[in-house]
């Protein structure tokens, strides 16, 4: 059968969204990351990057001290923390654009929203530390914290906010149709693997 | 880099044996699943059928009450449990095999055994339970237990033995450089792209 929709959980600094959006150009569909972040903004009220840095980040004390964030839309989060209420519009956003047609969405437990579709690819992209950590140096820059740090504390907090929302462990094979180690089979090999799963070809 | 040895470990009932001996057949080199139990068998002195009763499951006091099964190599065990001997027996049998020269192994543990070398492909083949079920009745006929419960028995004596020895997480995407699900994927989707991973063709 067919994939239509493919969602693409990834460690940090894996290249994974590198690899969706490859996947998404050579299918011709289209590709929700930066525009996923845009409509749960939209849909809630907070700020962009707001979203952008806990829509997949432990839920915590962390959030209501950026409560005020919230713009606007007073009580309309019926007693909801702030994680919870943007974990319920993130998962409307995302069963919403599943409807409309094939698609690549990377990140925002996607895999998890969108189990109960029979037309979607799973795919988890991971890759050995010394990978990553000299990836996310080459991409984003050095901070005053070491890559390996940065990966461990990002790591993390994806793997608490998806446990805490989906009762899953992250990284676990069966949650997934194709888990790729980008440091090894290379992200040329990666996208080719993922359109062929998903096109049957 | 070519991959020249590709070890599989898998679900029961997934079709990873098939699928791995499908991968050997493709590329013309050694598939080692009973064979492998032969030369454990052989330098342990256990019976085949012990060993393949026994060298994926969980290290517990079961191993003792086979220890008679242990045929005219008295002393040489030197105080170890069975389980501890047959897995060290294992490694040894693993590790030489590697050397030998492309091959797939087919389960225990070779995923461990050999994480050292580079030159390897690890593979980890799962499926969903129901499609588990069904395969197990048709190859293996029924018993007195429901499919459901043999899988899960099963499932958990590989996840004990692998955390035992290994001291990792059994069906952990981290592990292994593709995880393939037989059931969404199809068996010879799989055997197509674990032999485009090995060959990087």
């Amino acid at each position: 059968m067919e994939k239509k929709i493919i969602t693409i959980s990834r460690e940090f600094g894996s290249g994974g969204r590198t690899i969706g959006r490859a996947v998404a150009e050579k299918l011709g569909i289209p590709f929700y990351d930066k525009e996923l972040v845009d409509q749960i903004a939209l849909e809630s009220g907070f700020a962009p990057q707001f979203v952008e840095e806990n829509g997949e980040h432990a839920p915590g004390k962390s959030f209501f001290s950026y409560a005020f964030a919230h713009q606007g839309v007073p009580g309309i989060m019926n007693g909801l923390s702030t994680a919870d209420f943007l974990w319920n519009i993130q998962c409307n956003v995302i069963l919403q654009l599943a409807e409309k047609g094939p698609c690549v969405i990377v990140g925002r437990n996607a895999d998890y929203i969108l189990k109960d579709r029979k037309d979607c690819l799973h795919v988890y992209i991971h890759a050995d530390i010394d990978y990553r950590a000299n990836r996310i140096v080459t991409r984003y820059g050095e901070s005053d914290k070491s890559p390996e740090n940065r990966l461990q504390e990002k790591d993390k907090r994806r793997r608490v906010n998806y446990q805490h929302y989906t009762g899953r462990s992250w990284g676990t094979a069966q949650n997934y149709d194709l888990c790729l180690s980008s440091s090894t089979l290379g992200e040329e090999a990666c996208v080719d693997i993922i359109v062929k799963c998903a096109t049957g070809k």
